[in-house]
């Protein structure tokens, strides 16, 4: 049974939880780090790492696709971003950087470069210039994965596959397998999914029954979160991360079964911003992560250090701070690398470098080796 | 049955909740936020947006209340403010601004904007100066809704009324349908809405006997809430809205029943701050809300980014901060106008602005087109 | 039932609720608050206010007490304190406020002042000197009330009640009817208290048990709380004071049945801050509070704005903060009278001023007008 | 039956309490501190008070340790620090001190003190130069204790007992009773400890599973808790104190039983600040804490107030806050003694001074005057 609260007379609503809620709790023989496997496997693909990035434009750069590659990951280019509207990409987001980090000085929401965005991101797709781009990451041997919005997936994504994209990411805040739209015709994504030739991730989905809707479509994974962490003061809806992938792990236990055996990718989009948080996704039922903040600190990330999520640039509702370089960086501190990032070694306490370090020794402490029976470790809840 | 602890042996206490440990679940197809709703009749009265301000000097200039009905609102007047009080009301908002812009750098209560807020409140009432001010309002063709307290209703209704008002809203901090004073003359509110040609709203109130109550006077609307977040250092009574808006709506469906289908509407005053939180507040069972901080930094605003609630200008026990300005507006930046923090186009991602855009959207990611159904959302609790 | 959780395997601990954790609900019909009596009466002695002020020398100068009974409520005189210790009272008290006020900018517990603190308080006690101060006092007409530590009770209170005492304050941070000392003669405060002519008001205590055998030794009144509150940090030791003035009522209940009919009086001594708190505390079950830092800003409070506990100044354990006058006061800005703080009129909004008129409002609201009767009013929890 | 909630369909979570969550209730006679026994007696050693220091160069230079046996404690050696690696341990020290000091300006993570501490660390052990300095402490009289890691104890522990070792701690952040590692022969600790002349205290350990089978190793004592508090963002691996103490002194008791009367002692090394954090600690179950912070601004600790977790030198992900010493310690400051930390007479309110003081008033006013006894006292939880 849920468990819910009255919250007045004859209204009740439902007790959830956030991943900093929760705790993940050993009890059994601990392992050598050195024994866990990280691997994932979706679709055709395999992954040394469960990790992909967020689709911002604050990320993706071609060198920082192919180094998310590199190091085993998937690196994911926002087709809708600035790589088709900006014929200098390094000079588009140096504007914004600079915009946000003085800004930043004056007003914590960054209301300036949001305002910068909106105007880069008013400019047209050139879908030439997207695909060269494109093609640049294609060339080097890395996976190639371009997100598209559910809103122009039927525009976008034929031409993203002929530029080589080899999984599509239909990703907006919050999706269902049906929008409804009055005088408009809405994209059913199971007959959408079932006309591309490539595996398709779609989100974010929030609660059980959406996500069981979106695995019925044909998708290959499913993206749980809301891509940003201000939607709670903008549209009043959270994504509590623990309780979401939970529900929709269930959700994919009722799928397999209802299948017999397809198994649906869970990705973690929220609420992850350290190996602790990641290690407590997995723990949760994710297979996978999405990270924005954690990577943004990495040399290879295209804006230095500044980061937004991609819904920061929408016209009229924009969500998600646009956040400056961490004092120091580009200043005194190096920027430490991807590798060091994600794989270490680590000269800081809190999980924010040796990522997948963290994830490894969280496993080898309680005494698991692989992914997915991590999935069932115990945990605890601290409120 | 509702949910009570036991706070010490044989007390009992009941748990309650803000609308910030609630949050919104969508949990259907997901539809275009163009084809949602927000129209809010009450009475004889269609408003485009179910948004009133608070009755402060703060907001309500008269050029402000024109605007609010230009945007699809409803400004509300105070009649007992500084409209009837002061010929020069510039110059005396000026020096409660001028006053508490400087204090603040001292004393964040800013006591010193509180005692020229008495002072200036102390001069008597000139009803022919209100009555030509409302009559501003009234002859720019917007609503006229003006705002008297219980106290002295009976003596300043007639003369709002003949003035032009065309809503009467009766609001003190906490009010009942009947006061009871030793020597003096208690209010019955049937009687006297009773005896009245304009619809009346009142309130605030907070708990389910006292709106059902309130209800049973002929009022066509409730508000809910206390008026002021400070009551509750004050008084320690606090207004959990969530719950407070929930018992409310739940006092709403038994007059309903009781009367067979006389349906009083329910304006949400208290905890509003982003677009979020009206949403919640819509979701938890309100028609409509009162902003008060929110609009205050519209560049129509009386006080020009200041704010106070009515309650902070009390001769003997004033609540209610004086809050200056955000640092920056009047300076630098550029203040946004209502049209922006109501309808948008929003650069700032924290829900302060395209506040009606927000609720759109809220309403359309979880699958509803109308106000009335939103009641029924699904929620969540957070802590 | 109480409410435990099981912390671990097989060890309980019973929920507990502070003030800050509850509010209070008002649900019938509104009343003046010029209607509200809050007249205590405590043995032979009636004050207008239910307010005593804790007995510390920050608070206590003879112009402070004697104010306090002017205002209607007790000043208490600490007899183990400075006054007779020091000759130069003045200058001793103004020894600490400098050091703290300049301790305060370094290092916010305030270790240079409890060091001097410790000095002052090793002067050996001159009898003659305390009870000159004490009948100075006495010869203003104001209800002399001097506390004693439990410790030294046999030693000073024979001399006290020469001295003037109408009502002695048998006090320390937490005492029982029976205090164990091996090799020494342990205080029976029924045998005690037996003995003295005047009525005893003894605590703090925390809990049911340890307050039914307090109200068992005869004492007028029992103080709920620790006087302090850092005994949470340095003995691990947290008074909830909701939970304990509300278990401390239930034992007045059962003590009344037990006795038929004898009355033994609850002053709450924590967590008060404000006039909401007061308001809580009586809610909860007091009968009256003792206040300490809400005091503190008076004019005629002995330290000009500083405060300490008396237990701040223990020679080998001290607790409670020694905290420098709030910025501003003793310089630009004029002290509030005590007659200000506790009956207004006040300028600022959160309750710190007015604290009476506050208490009043709180019932009003609530339809209540004696203190009694309110104890039986709503209440929420908002955690 | 434990407390577990369900945070998603089909998972749930336990629910646990950390130190902070919980306190103590009084609810006995009063007794005076000084009838209270706080001798800690294990195997064949007694302590005077129930205290080691934490394992860390960053408190244990030789006259720390030698000190802390004469205060009637347990110094700690960490074998695998600093003592046996750098020739000029005070220079070392002194270098990582002023390292940190200077970086806490820029960067409150320390990461370039964590950089030095991870260089340091790199130098290899010279066994000679560990025991020579072991021997001085030997000479001292004091019990020499010495901590290993679990992955090198079979390599370090005959060394430290020859050099004079009469304790052995085997302590890593989190250990089981059988380590598993492919390739590698696993550390059976049952065997191993079977092996040696001295007695073992061993951990940490956070469960009532992984504590059984640690005390069905033959190990004296077992160290409860993750030593450092960044596990919760590195691992997502929290360990909540209160639970964890509870839960193994419900191992302890099954133990006890099992083995007709085999006793185990419990020390708590976690969530340890002040003195009433210890108190609640053997409230939980604890027979003995094990202090970090609380020590480091001992005159004899070796980084004159900044400190560090062992864990925070690890190669490749270390973990655990670098701290500077406080503002104004080594400069306007005197260090209190270790003395003065432990034993009094303090002059601070906040129980971090006099620690043992606290602790044994704790006890008093609880009623209770030895730590057996004590470990049944009331505990209430206030979330």
């Amino acid at each position: 049974m849920r468990d819910y609260v009255e919250i007045g007379v004859g209204r009740e609503a439902r007790r959830t939880y956030h991943l900093e809620d929760i705790a993940i709790v050993p009890s059994r023989r601990t392992r050598s780090s050195q024994d866990v496997d990280t691997t994932w496997h979706i679709d055709a693909y395999t992954f040394d790492i469960p990790v992909m990035s967020h689709p911002t434009d604050a990320l993706a750069s071609p060198e920082f696709v192919i180094e998310m590659g590199q190091r085993g990951g998937l690196g994911v280019i926002n087709a809708e971003g600035l790589w088709g509207r900006q014929q200098d990409l390094d000079a588009a987001i140096a504007r914004v950087v600079d915009t946000v980090n003085a800004d930043e000085l004056l007003d914590f929401s960054g209301t300036k470069a949001i305002e910068l965005l909106q105007e880069l991101h008013s400019a047209p797709v050139d879908h030439d210039l997207l695909a060269e781009r494109i093609g640049q990451v294609r060339d080097s041997g890395a996976t190639v994965a371009v997100r598209v919005s559910p809103q122009r997936a039927r525009e976008f994504a034929p031409k993203m596959i002929k530029a080589g994209a080899e999984l599509l990411i239909i990703q907006g805040t919050m999706i269902s397998a049906e929008h409804v739209a009055t005088g408009g015709e809405p994209l059913n994504l199971k007959e959408f999914i079932g006309s591309l030739e490539v595996p398709v991730i779609a989100g974010g989905v929030t609660d059980y029954v959406t996500a069981l809707h979106l695995m019925r479509t044909g998708a290959a994974g499913v993206i749980v979160g809301g891509g940003t962490n201000t939607n709670e003061f903008a549209l009043g809806i959270e994504v509590p991360m623990a309780t979401a992938i939970a529900d929709v792990a269930a959700a994919r236990r009722e799928y397999l079964d209802e299948t017999g055996g397809r198994y649906v990718h869970i990705i973690a989009d929220g609420e992850l911003e350290t190996s602790g948080d990641v290690a407590k996704a997995i723990a949760c039922g994710a297979d996978a992560v999405m990270l924005g903040t954690p990577l943004a600190p990495a040399a290879e990330a295209a804006a230095g250090g500044a980061y937004w999520p991609a819904v920061a640039a929408h016209p009229r509702f924009p969500r998600g701070l646009v956040e400056a370089a961490p004092f120091g960086q580009n200043q005194s501190e190096q920027a430490p690398s991807l590798e060091k990032i994600l794989q270490g070694p680590s000269t800081e306490p809190f999980g924010n470098q040796n990522i997948v370090g963290g994830l490894r020794r969280a496993m080898a402490k309680c005494g698991y080796t692989d992914l997915k029976a991590f999935q069932k470790v115990g945990l605890s809840v601290n409120r």
